[in-house]
């Protein structure tokens, strides 16, 4: 390597219940390196550890630790951010109540940044992706569940606790489909690929379609594999409207692995913000695609040491 | 006036629909003077404007202008804060357009800081009220509508054009009852005064009943006016449970001419925010009554030019 040549980059770790990556990223945002494996949750908690660890490690081995500025890793679940401990994860048990920080720190003997995923990927698109030109932006990652993510003045809000941007959680059928959380109505039980799926098969589409069968079928042109998709679409946009009239933002992101299906519940969820709410009509508002798909985590884990340093 | 003596001061000034009212405050939030009268809409908004300059004047004559730093204006209404123009006011269509806050500067010759009312209270009971602890909170104001100001790191939370906190439009009721925001089921439409009030003869409790009338038959024991305020504050449940888990603040005020009835639709509202936020459960979350009654515009007012000298 050659000394001095080099922009100073940090590290960024994407977590998931599945998957573990971790990319090297300079300070202008170039991905020079990312490695991926899986995340082994049979082998245990420590064997989770110790495989982040490694993978920082295979990264900084490789471009030198002289111009590796920090390491942020993006986890799913809540965390407590004054303590770095993850209270609560329906992907990552194991890892409940661990202070994942601290032991990635003793693993690798240098400070750690913990942020909860859907915080992270909306950072990641704020740094380098559709947010990169606005200050202020929510996200919401349509999957399983449904996450969402604010960007206040470049960073992210976090309430008191670490707890803020449940987005999935906000009730928009009073009555509706029960939810984990103990709630009625919830977002992620009306609009997610798994309420999609639900959808799907109480409008006789079948049993055990996923969402992308249901996709496909709605490409097909089956009108009530489209209904599934229009109905996600209503109930994103009742969310949307009321978080546009809560925060005046530029920008709502969507990202996620409902995103291919854009084309059919983006009407509808349009349709409902537009008459939802007058701070749409009278203000420019973006409710886009987000533009670094499952890289969003990566970039917004590799900006948090930068953040950190900016105070 | 022995000078040096007195402690620094601002003005702050809460134009309503029916009061214009101005009041001098110390630094430290001690409350000097007030002057009180109405808004004179019917003489036209040059009246207006001529009255809330008169109402500074009266307060800076008196304590002198040696020792005033500012002055903050609340006024009804949405206002686009880099132009200080009044873009929207149901309480004040004369001053729809309006560049308030030059109108106002021309004529005391000094400089003005516009604020939307409920955000000021918001500022205000951050200040000197029942938010003086934290560094975040929300508000809702219960009154003709539902007003909403959100407080993060110890300022106003403004969004894109100065629009955001309009809590009030939140949809909580998909199919509910019309606004005129365009909308349906927005909160205010179903947990204000007036929302009462349209319940109250729904509820065959008779014509014309303000709510104050409403609030009275509770008192006596009248089940259908407890009803009233149950279903409002069942709506009041479902929006504050939705804004926990969005921004996981340590508190959540209400203010407003409905506070009285607190007893009647509190416990309706908890019930909603208990079930339906698991971050309510996790967290230490406080829903309360606001402390500064109709000073906490003024207070708020006051407490802009002291912000702004922050930075």
């Amino acid at each position: 390597m050659i000394v001095g040549l080099m922009e100073k980059y940090t590290i960024g770790v994407d977590l998931g219940g599945t998957n573990l990556r971790a990319a090297a990223i300079t300070v202008s945002g170039k991905m020079l390196e990312k490695v991926s494996g899986e995340t082994r949750l049979d082998a245990g908690r420590e064997a989770v550890l110790d495989d982040i660890a490694a993978s920082i490690r295979r990264l900084s081995d490789q471009l030198g630790t002289a111009d590796l500025l920090g390491v942020g890793v993006a986890v799913p679940g809540f965390i407590r951010m004054d303590e770095g401990v993850i209270v609560g994860s329906n992907n990552l048990p194991e890892l409940e109540g661990v202070c994942v920080r601290d032991e990635i720190e003793k693993r690798i003997g240098a400070p750690v940044i913990l942020e909860n995923d859907a915080n992270a990927a909306a950072l990641g698109e704020k740094w380098m992706g559709a947010g990169k030109d606005v200050e202020d932006l929510v996200l919401l990652t349509l999957g399983t569940g449904i996450g969402g993510g604010i960007i206040y003045r470049g960073r992210v809000l976090h309430g008191a606790l670490g707890m803020a941007g449940e987005i999935g959680h906000m009730t928009v059928v009073p009555n509706g489909n029960p939810c984990g959380c103990g709630n009625v109505g919830c977002l992620e039980k009306h609009a997610s690929a798994t309420a999609v799926e639900a959808m799907a098969y109480v409008l006789g589409l079948g049993e055990g379609l996923t969402c992308k069968d249901v996709y496909e079928l709605a490409c097909q042109g089956n009108e009530r594999a489209r209904m599934a998709f229009e109905r996600a679409g209503s109930a994103l946009g009742i969310a949307l409207a009321s978080l546009i009239n809560i925060f005046n933002f530029p920008l709502y992101l969507l990202s996620g692995g409902m995103l291919p299906a854009w084309e059919f519940f983006a009407p509808a969820m349009m349709a409902e913000i537009e008459r939802r709410s007058f701070t749409f009509r009278h203000s420019q508002t973006r409710v886009e695609k987000a533009l670094l798909g499952n890289e969003a985590g990566l970039y917004g884990a590799a900006y948090l040491p930068l953040l950190a340093q900016k105070g």
